[in-house]
């Protein structure tokens, strides 16, 4: 296990939440208010093949969509280590992949996107223009991503870098998944103490492209470090222990986090500028 | 990490696939057939609130389920380790734990069921009854479990254990999630050399309880050992390694699986025959 990554959640999320000790919490429990959240689980299009997939060194997501009539296919983040249990599972699905997509440049695992498409001529790979990373195909904010039936909307959300974005999945004109990379984590964000990081565009980031889109959308992010797979829009305004604050608390709770340096930052980032072949065996 | 539970997995996905080489992988995509795969996203039913948890520890998926209108849940195979996890995520979500459900009496992990009955005075753990583990439950096949306008319906599939059952979500009269155990394993199976294992009662299990639901039921599995989240009846009909196998090489592949003594099961099972609170802090 990459006691690292995990001791860096755990860190953050004790000084951004002070979590009350099990004897404390047990208390509160008594007097909670339900908050009536409504679920939305139906709102997932119909023909739409959506697989979420975990790496247990990274804690990276990798998310797979697919149009059941076209057989068309997406990968958002693929992890260079599991190309081959993603082609296992795109075979299985009898999906075509036609686009690798990056969140962003990844600091803490080399993309798969270069490996994927040694196995799939078809497919191209995606990143945004301002990362100046190599990719088949640069987009910018307002750009849409294809396959079959659905489209992807890109939408610039930097602050943990420069570069990153989130990728929405809209039925009938309406957002009902986004794809939020490391901008906004369940209950948590990206760090912003490296790579063109900056707290407050973070911030202004996630409320103005993520937070405002209709409370019931699903939020899928790159990476989680408690077991946790999805949070709404509903829920991060509710409970995200560091955006509910006010931009400058934030701010000062972002500058205070004290992580340490990212272990594989040394060999990850120039990987990820060039679609993760960079000195990476040929097969 | 787990390593030992990972290598298990992987030991055991070798013998029973015979995996192709990376290289010689990649030669069978051009050839690729699309299986046509139908998505049944859309059948989640409406009013459902449903969250898969993990566990880095013992690869365990702890499932919660809730009624968005009457704000009760249940949660099933939840662990002892992640109990204030899980509660934080029922009490963001505003719901009220009526049930806590174990598939079967683990040996790799000890349940949560004893210690979340401390947090929330009004749940009550369920296990079956042929197990002879304590509970506050105990169910049989075609007993259900209610929580608000949802039904979990008890279906016995004994073969890892003689207590195994699987717990089947229905909407409309129609099966749209199963919670397996380790019945059925994301094309795998759970392990028949303890707890009175039993490989051929395993498969007659599997076929005739679970593959023979509606093909696009979800399944949702105790453990996963691969960063996979969900699989359908349609897809272990085709791929699942072991069980597209006739009985007597399936019986054949689970003996010759040469697994390793399972490492917390000393712990683990006195702790659970007695719902997780056996030698554990009351606190």
């Amino acid at each position: 296990m990459n006691v690292i990554a995990r001791n860096i959640c755990s860190a953050a999320l004790r000084v951004a939440r002070q979590e009350p000790s099990v004897k404390s919490f047990c208390k509160t429990l008594p007097n909670f208010q339900p908050a009536r959240f409504k679920s939305n689980a139906v709102t997932f299009p119909a023909g739409l093949i959506f697989r979420q997939l975990f790496d247990y060194q990274s804690y990276t997501y990798t998310y797979l969509l697919g149009d059941d009539e076209t057989t068309e296919a997406v990968l958002i983040d693929p992890v260079i280590e599991l190309v081959k249990r993603d082609a296992r599972v795109i075979e299985d699905l009898g999906l075509k992949l036609i686009f690798a997509l990056n969140t962003h440049v990844h600091a803490d695992h080399v993309t798969g996107t270069g490996e994927l498409k040694k196995l799939y001529p078809m497919c191209r790979s995606v990143i945004a223009e301002v990362s100046k990373a190599k990719a088949d195909v640069h987009v910018v904010e307002g750009d849409a991503i294809t396959f079959g039936r659905f489209t992807l909307k890109v939408v610039s959300t930097p602050g943990h870098t420069e570069g990153c974005q989130t990728y929405i999945l809209h039925q009938n004109g309406k957002s009902v998944i986004a794809f939020t990379g490391d901008a906004l984590l369940i209950r948590g964000c990206g760090r912003t103490d490296f790579q063109q990081g900056d707290s407050a565009q973070l911030y202004d980031s996630v409320h103005d492209k993520i937070l405002s889109l209709p409370p019931q959308t699903f939020l899928y992010p790159a990476h989680d470090y408690a077991g946790q797979t999805v949070t709404t829009v509903e829920e991060e305004l509710r409970c995200n222990p560091r955006l509910t604050k006010s931009k400058e608390e934030f701010i000062e709770i972002m500058k205070n986090l004290n992580l340490p340096y990212p272990k594989a930052i040394d060999r990850a980032l120039p990987a990820n500028m060039v679609c993760g072949v960079f000195d990476t065996p040929t097969s």
